[in-house]
């Protein structure tokens, strides 16, 4: 098995080596700008990996891994318009640094440009390919639209916001290890249980990264220790806290999400000693333990030998136990 | 030979049949509100046409031809943002009637929902298809991109032009002839004639548009007559007269194109008597006569009875001579 870190820098260079049309430079050039800004290529390392566990040729699954990574830049792409984002990982994003109307079109033809990657794959695995691209692209669109649509909602429920980060960031996961897996020859019933696996997995590190917001070591985490906090964001915390509490610390906690000024730390301060009296860190840290198992219960279901299985479970343990 | 009047009216009742999920509501509501507003439904009859032709199955090749359909609309409520208009065919854009994100998130589904409806063929010509869908898609793109450019360059050639009316409005008609003819089991000599016969005619009939905004009758022209010339729309006309006026003309067409408060007919009137001064409607015929004939030159090499030839013939004469 090639270790992730090698998949994921094969990866980064095949990246570079993409090359699309000088002209017209303004639909082009933005293709080329937010695939260098880099990131982890995870999800692409993923489809390797899955290809390379059962067998498959990593070689063969580039194209496939690539389009997966040039249709996540597209979502970025879109939702940093949607989301009204001046900056990603520290660069200018696309519709700042060009203007709108280039990010929408410039996204667009990355989405067809993800199709054509996508297609180059064996002609006996082809439908079955695009099939699982277009739900994952179906889904992850629908997740940003509940994401928007939650924004300005008052009464989300646990399940609706489990089902929005499953569309948003799992289903991707899924579809990449699930088409890698395919590439790979997996049979059918294998690659659905890898991309449960993924799917899973991914809920359970959504759930984790609301709670490494409030409760994550500032030096490790690497962001804004409280931004959720801040930002009134709904996470997995926010809505189980509003869920659970009552009486003054109901008020409480209303109070500071209609605030429109305030001091950051007082709120971050006081938001989360509410959560701690309503034990909001302990319902979401079952929660995602729950949906650890049920990703490394798929696991076990899967027809692949041991040391595979253990390379799964080992990537999943260095996914979730992160920057406490 | 089926009539086009009534593949437009099976395409118009198949569009009304596609059923999208309730929710999440913002996403998917759009795509039905834009798909009810209508239109002439050309571009998937021109693909049903095709099919039929060659004495393919019509049925077979809804899914495509609806596919073709929602991929157009999709063009248009990206295109509808990017120019900030506000109606489209007397109803409000969907930008205007949710808001931009709802404009953007459901245009992206509707690409991906255009895919799974194009992936209804058989499996043999699935790849051929797909690849002319990609194809068209970033064709559309690129024309939509030049054309945003050429918005505020001063320099561009008539060639430029009538690449970028290629791009965005003529390889689609190309490209639904193509998968219709490949669906009716042309071959790829046949298909790829008609497909040059619906591209050169698209572009025949774009110029005709041109020349119909100043030249029109208005009664039957059913648009504002000079409306090209009142907002400054780089078309064959206006480029072919910058390229020849000279002296005090030139002078006073620049004039009339900076001018940001005027009387709309002074404008119209004025322009129009230096187009005539230069002949530009007669280069523009010719130019329209030069790509019907290459238009009507593709359609002579293809392997069709001539009963079929000319049933092409005159549905491209139905739409050359229009509205003088």
């Amino acid at each position: 098995m090639r270790k992730l870190e090698d998949l994921q820098s094969l990866i980064a260079t095949s990246v570079e080596k993409l090359q699309y049309p000088a002209y017209p430079a303004e639909l082009y050039e933005p293709i080329s700008y937010i695939l260098s800004i880099g990131g982890k290529r995870m999800r692409p390392a993923l489809l390797l990996m899955a290809c390379d566990l059962f067998g498959g040729d990593v070689e063969a699954a580039l194209p496939p891994a690539l389009a997966i990574e040039v249709f996540h830049n597209f979502t970025l792409m879109h939702d940093d318009i949607m989301d009204n984002a001046p900056i990603r990982r520290g660069r200018a994003t696309v519709h700042e640094k060009w203007n709108q109307n280039v990010a929408i079109l410039s996204g667009d033809v990355m989405l067809i440009e993800g199709y054509k990657l996508m297609m180059e794959v064996r002609d006996n695995i082809l439908r079955r390919v695009l099939d699982i691209f277009n739900d994952t692209a179906v889904g992850v669109c629908e997740g940003q639209q509940l994401d928007m649509t939650f924004e300005t909602s008052n009464d989300i429920s646990i399940s609706e916001y489990i089902n929005m980060i499953r569309l948003k960031t799992a289903v991707v996961l899924g579809g990449a290890l699930k088409i890698g897996a395919l590439i790979g020859e997996a049979d059918d019933k294998d690659a659905e249980l890898l991309s449960d696996f993924g799917v899973n997995l991914g809920i359970a590190f959504q759930l984790q990264d609301d709670i490494l917001d409030v409760y994550g070591d500032p030096l490790k985490f690497g962001k804004q220790v409280g931004g959720d906090i801040i930002s009134n964001k709904k996470t997995y915390l926010l809505i189980k806290a509003l869920e659970l509490v009552q009486g003054f610390d109901a008020e409480e906690l209303q109070r500071w999400i209609t605030f429109t000024t305030f001091d950051a730390a007082d709120k971050v301060a006081a938001v989360t000693e509410i959560y701690n009296k309503v034990n909001v860190r302990q319902y979401a840290e079952e929660e995602m333990q729950a949906y650890a198992e049920k990703a490394f219960k798929a696991l076990e279901l899967i027809n692949l030998p041991e040391d595979s299985k253990q390379y799964l479970r080992d990537f999943a343990d260095g996914l979730l136990v992160r920057e406490y």
